[in-house]
């Protein structure tokens, strides 16, 4: 399976109304096959993982996005579940806090960034300055518009003093969205994720989607590509999104540290 | 299996030359039933995780000490395998930095408490500031001697303000630590976890466990109590912890929380 095919290449436009949202059923092998394969990748990603923290000398930094209910938390449950939590840091960013606000935007989202060794990964980021405050106008376009150069820049600091960066939009349908919502409705134990507000959100799908297309569109860079990613069905994207970690982490080729000593030469009394 | 017997209870007189550092072989059924048994532990923990998070009510902090090898990221890789990392936190706590040692000693540390929801692990401390701290005198006997009693106030106010705390001292013979070591010189992927320095440290064998002996009698309260989990055989030690664990987590019994809306009312278009 070729997943270069879900990245978004800089500078090229985007159209999101033609960008799947589910391959056929067969993709991967079939859900099946996905299944084995994406425990074989999870495993695979706990090996890189270890090499990384153990070399020290490199981060990764995950950046998911996407429509609520499109898998952010799920996604992070099942790729990671064979990688060690003292490697790895999530930051879930919520709505700001007083403190937060008093800084530029990109101030609470730096503290989170990943140390050398560590796998960072941010269910939501920095980019919903360009998403939710962009859709509900929380601050002037003129604001908004600058933030997508600032976003570049900055990205561009985190990778030049080596942190590498991938990141992705989970992208799903509204008639999925519309029976995951049902679903935790069903749900007893899934009541406390519905939050009425989303209602409000999903009415404003078609804004968000633009938003999501100029996000996509603009910050798409080599230093740190987007991909758009069908998750409709959630065996898809997580087979997706661990074969782009597996390679970008394969790419960047930890390796444990050699010591500065002769280990035959050392006795343990 | 009861693990009770391996807390300490407070006020307690403790004699570590006495405490076990293995048990026989048929303990939990033996290896092989162990590691089935910690397959099933591991899973009731992800669930009670899951549960905690969801409610957003509690906490839980997990203190990890012991000697150098003692096992203290293996235990975390082990017996967090099924634990989705969105909500553990782990932080190690290494030398302090400048800015660390400016403030007092629990300061670094009340930072990473974890918030309602989180399970925090500690690996390695504040007990470090009378351990280490100690036994090469870093500060003068009359304020290692106060901590104690700092600590025990500290870990009030955690557990009074809905923190759960359960602490586990990884106890290891000088004989295990002998051959782990030799194990990091032998295996060139291990080589870079050996640290000359950690044979000085060996030669402080009984200053140590001196200082850990007192921090076990002095610390272990009902608010927070300590484990001294025997550890030379690395599955009785991931399935002692793992059980402590679920114990611990069914006893606060976090619940999905209730909504209060009524599900049934509600029409997603």
């Amino acid at each position: 399976m070729d997943v270069s095919r879900y990245r978004i290449e800089p500078g090229a436009p985007v159209d999101l109304m033609r960008w799947p949202t589910r391959e056929d059923d067969g993709f991967g092998g079939g859900k099946k096959t996905a299944r084995k394969q994406l425990v074989e990748l999870s495993r695979r990603l706990g090996e890189l993982q270890a090499r990384l923290y153990a070399e020290g000398r490199q981060a990764l930094l995950i950046v998911l996005q996407g429509m609520d209910t499109a898998g952010k938390d799920g996604t992070i449950r099942h790729v990671f579940r064979a990688v060690n939590p003292q490697g790895v840091r999530v930051t879930t960013f919520k709505k700001p806090t007083a403190l937060e606000l008093a800084h530029d935007y990109l101030w609470r989202v730096h503290r989170h960034a990943p140390a050398r060794g560590e796998i960072g990964i941010f269910n939501r980021s920095h980019y919903e300055d360009v998403l939710v405050v962009r859709v509900h106008g929380l601050v002037p376009r003129e604001v908004w518009e600058r933030r997508y150069d600032h976003i570049n820049a900055f990205e561009q600091l985190l990778a030049d003093e080596g942190t590498r960066i991938v990141k992705f939009f989970l992208h799903i349908s509204k008639e999925e969205q519309k029976e995951r919502l049902e679903a935790r409705l069903a749900n007893p134990e899934k009541n406390w994720k519905f939050n009425p507000a989303d209602l409000a959100e999903r009415k404003l799908w078609d804004a968000y989607t633009e938003a999501y297309r100029v996000m996509l569109e603009r910050t798409s860079t080599a230093a740190a590509p987007w991909y758009a990613v069908p998750a409709d069905r959630k065996w898809q994207r997580n087979l997706i999104v661990a074969r782009v970690l597996v390679e970008t982490l394969e790419a960047m080729d930890p390796r444990f540290p050699k010591v500065d000593f002769d280990p035959r030469t050392i006795r343990v009394d």
